[in-house]
């Protein structure tokens, strides 16, 4: 058992819904699977059915809030696919049919979301020498993932609780891989059982797991040998998480859906600390309190070594001297990754250590494949909700500049499931193929071996600040 | 026949007006000759007047729409031609009385205009140091460009589809050049054919020739050999458009208009893809499909030099190592451009290009002539509309700074049409030349031999944010 | 005596409350001891219960200005202290519930408040290469001030007039430090005496004294052997503040309540000079006027040295050439400040002071100890009030790695207690605690000694423009 | 006679007063004798008072304008002036109160104004290192400005037409800077005679004579004679504006007024070019056609010297090559200038070329005086009126850094003037004279002699965009 002496996601949640149907705060953020892999028979009590009470209660009405009515009048007034030209736009469907809680921890990013956004940013200060007249009509942009064939250069990264976006969760995302023959890392807190997102893969599909260690061993080997059973094809460490960043974001998506309601509370005095244990942290935070805070270089990766024969790869590298050691340890390979701006503020942006790691150590890219994590397109803004948005497809064709092997995008196939269901996901892959293409034509490039650090200057200048022109 | 199997523009148009009256949407962008020229004469099934249902429909009366009363009311509160100071006001005017498609035509950059943005952004970078106590009192702006006369070192550049703006098209440019001794690059794509342009010049006028080449090789060479036929004195070939760039302003326009007359269409489950082909790409892009995207230094240079005796410019130059083929292949001039930020995002501004090519490979410029593209004014901004206008002027006279022989200016034109006719495109070539004039005055410069590379210094500020005062 | 001659606080403030009962406005910036402390017996007239006028004059019917009415609605909407998640947080419910005089106090920078903004954008420069792999899971944030046990990283800095924000003063601030282990520095302008400071605190607890010398050279040792006898560990001697900054927030904050109560005055034919005297100096600076404004490395510090044995540390430090002066002086510390941006406009912030410091004399590091001042977090503005909040810690975990030994925190804890008196006051300690703790995990740190520059990185770029996400 | 053949503001502005009371157009722009310096007496035709048509119409009812009505209220609701806490203060008091034609003149830069802001950002990017426990109580900011004393380091540096802001015009700032020992550069465009200011002028007053030359050089030289006459100490002879820039704001500023009243004029078919002549200059370039654009080094100063004994200063000074040459020729002084702004489009601002000519050409300062233009403190903006206006005193205090001898300030005076008359000059000098020595208190510096270069730092960060907090 994983969590044998408390609820992972702390005592606060049990006594909120203590003695009523929790169903629907459950399902989304625990997989089908969980009481029989977390519980011992002795803690089920049994079925919900036979408690009268509860069933009352469940038949309750429930008045709508205002956040559901305007999910509801959002989910009806989508456009088209066919109206959707880039992962901004689909960005934006997603925050409109998104309930708040969702938002909020899709979107989060750590403190004040300076990383979050500087992430972004980075992408802005990397401009191209286009080259012409060169035969580019036919322009492949299929490359392979350790080993593994890939048609284009970007796999779906590790992103959590899609369920909280679209009932199917996961599975979609799934499908619409298959497919697109595009590569799904699957995430270590999905929504959907690792065997579930197997059984929905067809037989040639690649799929990666994404681990994060816990302090219980013996979990953590259970699951690599589950995925390992399963057909997972590699391991992504997650190293940048060893506790939860502070993603405020998060935490208040309560209070404002209060105030939204006008249901707002005021200091009284005597009102202390003892409540910020149990609001404090977001609830996800709760439940990774078992997280191994003392991973080593010295322990951990001879023991995952021990452990599998699946290639390894680090997810959440930050700077160069990470990535030299992670090459001298010989792992298969490297994620660079600020976990999306979730974890560490003024955390260096990947693209930047990309470009540094270029410069002083290219021997690194010998000895593994370098990924990068894509930027999330937007982050909720009080004030000028146009002009953080931006375009996602920037990572992916650039990316190669530097030798990266592929970039990893999480957010955008959260959104295209939230918005639009597997057809979303389909829709995202075909933008991304369209932009790859036509982005690799214009420079010149018929296929990925024609990317080379030569196409690309880091400017001196202050990007121009961008608007969205949905 | 140049598109001998199917309609360039794609299928969907011809479906869009299947048993309609089509003129008004056929004529604005195909040249009277179109037919004559592409269609052999068992394609042409006959007049139209004999066709009745088509012509009762044709005098439906159609309700004007929202687009067309904004549009008849700006025309009537257009400023005197007097109060026109500068190139930004004749945009802000030709954006008040051009119809919705029109401007997103002419106003679209590429994905999130950011190439289109810092383009023009690059002026500001760069500042003067200017001399004083010269005799500046007879100051001469005029110059050779490929040895023909220019009054200004500037040259009308292609730009498409004239006739969007104003029912003359190109016509007016052509007679407006004329009385200015400004030389006119007839774009590949105008709305008038190449003869009529040529039959409204002046014997003495200059015309230039852009030509785009596409995977019809005879038919590029029947449009070289009837430019020579016309008296047409260079060739500009289009190296930076083998693909058309995203413009996504250009695709939105028809949407933009739907939700203006509040026809909004939602998504409707099972609402896919197949949309996608017919309306996500614009018309202007279908046209295009049959461009060579195959061009190459060794085969497309000696090729070209083989039909044509003219000089050979190639329009679309982006990077140093480009610029020296082009010298080694011994071309007779570049134009430095990115196609005025529609075709590659993160394209580096021509400007900088200019100022690369400057400092590493002076010598380019003593083996052919170097053009670069001017700024385009304005973009549409759903935030801040004031705040990214600009006058082009600071193109035009600090070119030559780093050497180059001209500026090629495409839009100003278009917008001078659209906004007045062929008074506003006299009125544009007025504004430019007193405003080179003052600024050469004030940098103590007599003539263009007088603006040295000393004169100007790139500096490490970034430039004031501006706003527009008209 | 220290001021025998006149009002420290100019005699404007005399004539204008002549003949009223001033104790509204006396208490609050007075210590209780002042009398004592600066009056003769003979300058003491008697009780003022005697004078049967005013006390008729203190029971007339007050009217409540607009600004006490919306001091008294924001008293009652404070958000449950168990909301407040950051510094921010704190400072928004502090703005709303001060008086608006008291706002301007605490705010106030010096002229256009550039160098108060500089000091915070600083820290939007300095970027993390974080480290992974580490074994962090035990942390330990606790250092030694001057020796003295603190159980972060970070001391109270002098800031002065708390009882404007709460009645009992710095009083809450001794409490607060005394249960969390944070030494404070006593402010030289505190409101409540150094005796009551010292008697509100636990035995074990360390004070350090803020000092300003004035010309009376006597009443500062004096007060030195004074806080020697309460048994104040450290002298910080001001040296930034020898004249009174020009802080026209605070100047004008009258002006502004009279203009919210509809009492503009205006400009009649005459109106000169003379008033200036009078109100063009906030009362503050005036009673500032017996300050020393000729201290010197040569004078001043032998002197300080031969009254007291107690270390002497210099508050104000703003350059390397002083850092290496003070070096060579042996005093026992510095910090690097200037003043909360109080001062000298265009100072130099003083993390940059740090950094160069660190780049070009690292060896001061070794005779003394270096502080820093935090950065204040918010300043008015009358454009966008969300964009420029943003949270202290960035100082705290950051300084270590320049070696700085403290960041010293002033205005946060002025906030806290105006917010919410002395729970405020602990709230702020656990808020810096959890955020110290967590950034140093995510940055592969066990304890303050794991923080070193290397970990840092001066970024080209300039820092994204934040937001509030309250 | 200057302008024997035709009048110098063009003949569009008789035409518009033909058969009308000129008066009160003519009065603020030409000086009282006027008409004796430039009309023989033949062109009197006699006294107005005769024409009794004329008569009548000038007792016409003028029904007022809406900028008439603004203006006169704001008269009346002017601060009282010991609220003018900054220059910053007195320009928003000027602003509220100018006609907006004046203002037009006033604020107007050249094109889109980028130099004109451009002047002012450059302030931002110098900071300061701060010394302290340095002896400033005694703090003297007096020096000598070509051998005569000047109680601060600045001057008035001559700017058009004060009686545009005040009847008294020029005359109130000559008393004001006599009582303050304050030198005055009096304008070549002043709108009191030169023989009226300095009557005005105290015995021991110092007076300095901007001079324009234009195509007569008769006329220069009386001007020159008349100079030294009437006592006139130095000759800056103007050397950046030969031909007048282009300044739009004052182009425009008459349409605004028809625009404000609901006079619209929209462009009819036909209306062409003929118009720009008479309106598309201001009225101030027509009156300057007779500039002299043909100066030269090798035959003006030589001229100069030989007409005069008097210390030749050239005013206008826009890079280091320039100031080399000056020194070459031994001049007297330069004043490094682009005319505020008002001339050439892309100036390097005058602070930056002061930073290059001490970091390249030292030598030139021992050879010379170098003055410094002042920065225009705000310009309009249809946008963000709060977020470009700062406050000038940094050119004051931070001139010295860099060895110039003095900052030149034009505008601020004519803002005091307009504002508040000759008080508002008073007050302008005692500001500054507070600012000065503060800031050189906090800086360390007793003297002007203490202000060395290594005070002061050019940053690399982009500085804070500051807001207005009057």
């Amino acid at each position: 058992m994983v969590y044998p002496k408390k609820h992972p996601g702390g005592p606060g949640i049990l006594l909120k819904y203590a003695g009523k149907d929790a169903s629907a705060a459950y399902e989304p953020i625990h997989p089908p699977d969980a009481i029989q892999q977390n519980l011992v028979p002795s803690q089920c009590l049994g079925p919900l059915a036979e408690i009268s009470g509860v069933q009352e209660m469940s038949t309750e009405v429930i008045e709508r809030t205002k956040d559901e009515i305007r999910v509801a009048q959002a989910m009806k007034e989508r456009p088209p696919l066919s109206r959707i030209l880039n992962l901004a736009d689909m960005e934006k469907v997603a925050k409109s049919v998104l309930p708040h809680s969702a938002q909020a921890f899709y979107f989060a990013g750590t403190d004040d979301e300076v990383s979050l956004r500087e992430n972004r940013r980075a992408f802005d200060r990397f401009f191209f020498h286009a080259r012409v007249m060169r035969a580019v009509r036919k322009c492949d942009p299929s490359t392979k993932i350790l080993g593994y064939d890939s048609a284009l250069p970007l796999f779906v990264s590790g992103a959590a609780q899609a369920s909280l976006g679209h009932p199917l969760g996961e599975l979609n995302i799934t499908r619409g891989c298959g497919k697109s023959n595009i590569i799904q890392m699957v995430c270590g807190f999905a929504s959907v059982s690792r065997a579930e997102i197997a059984a929905a893969a067809l037989p040639s599909q690649t799929l990666f797991l994404q681990l994060y260690r816990t302090r219980n061993e013996e979990a953590t080997v259970n699951l690599i040998q589950e995925a390992e059973r399963l057909g997972y094809k590699a391991i992504f460490l997650t190293v940048d998480a060893v506790v939860v960043g502070n993603r405020e974001r998060d935490v208040r998506s309560i209070w404002d859906l209060e105030k939204e309601e006008g249901k707002n509370r005021y200091y009284e005095e005597g009102d202390g600390e003892e409540e910020i244990n149990l609001l404090g942290k977001s609830s996800f935070a709760n439940r990774n309190d078992g997280l191994d805070a003392d991973m080593s270089w010295e322990l951990t990766i001879p023991w995952l070594r021990s452990v599998t024969k699946l290639p390894i790869i680090l997810k959440g590298i930050q700077c160069v001297q990470d990535a030299v050691l992670a090459a001298e340890m010989k792992v298969d390979g490297i994620l660079l990754s600020n976990h999306g701006g979730r974890q560490l503020e003024y955390a260096m942006p990947p693209l930047e250590v990309l470009f540094q790691l270029r410069q002083r150590r290219p021997d690194v890219f010998d000895g593994l494949e370098v990924y990068i994590d894509g930027e999330l397109l937007e982050c909720f803004s009080n004030i000028n909700f146009q002009d953080i948005i931006r375009r996602r497809y920037t990572a992916r064709n650039r990316f190669a500049f530097h030798r990266a092997t592929a970039v990893g995008l999480g957010r955008p196939f959260l959104f295209a499931l939230s918005a639009y269901g597997e057809a979303g996901v389909a829709k995202i892959v075909s933008i991304l193929q369209r932009e790859i293409v036509t982005s690799m034509q214009l420079l010149g490039a018929a296929s990925l071996r024609d990317l080379t650090p030569k196409l690309v200057e880091r400017v001196d200048w202050e990007p121009v600040k961008r608007e969205y022109k949905l």
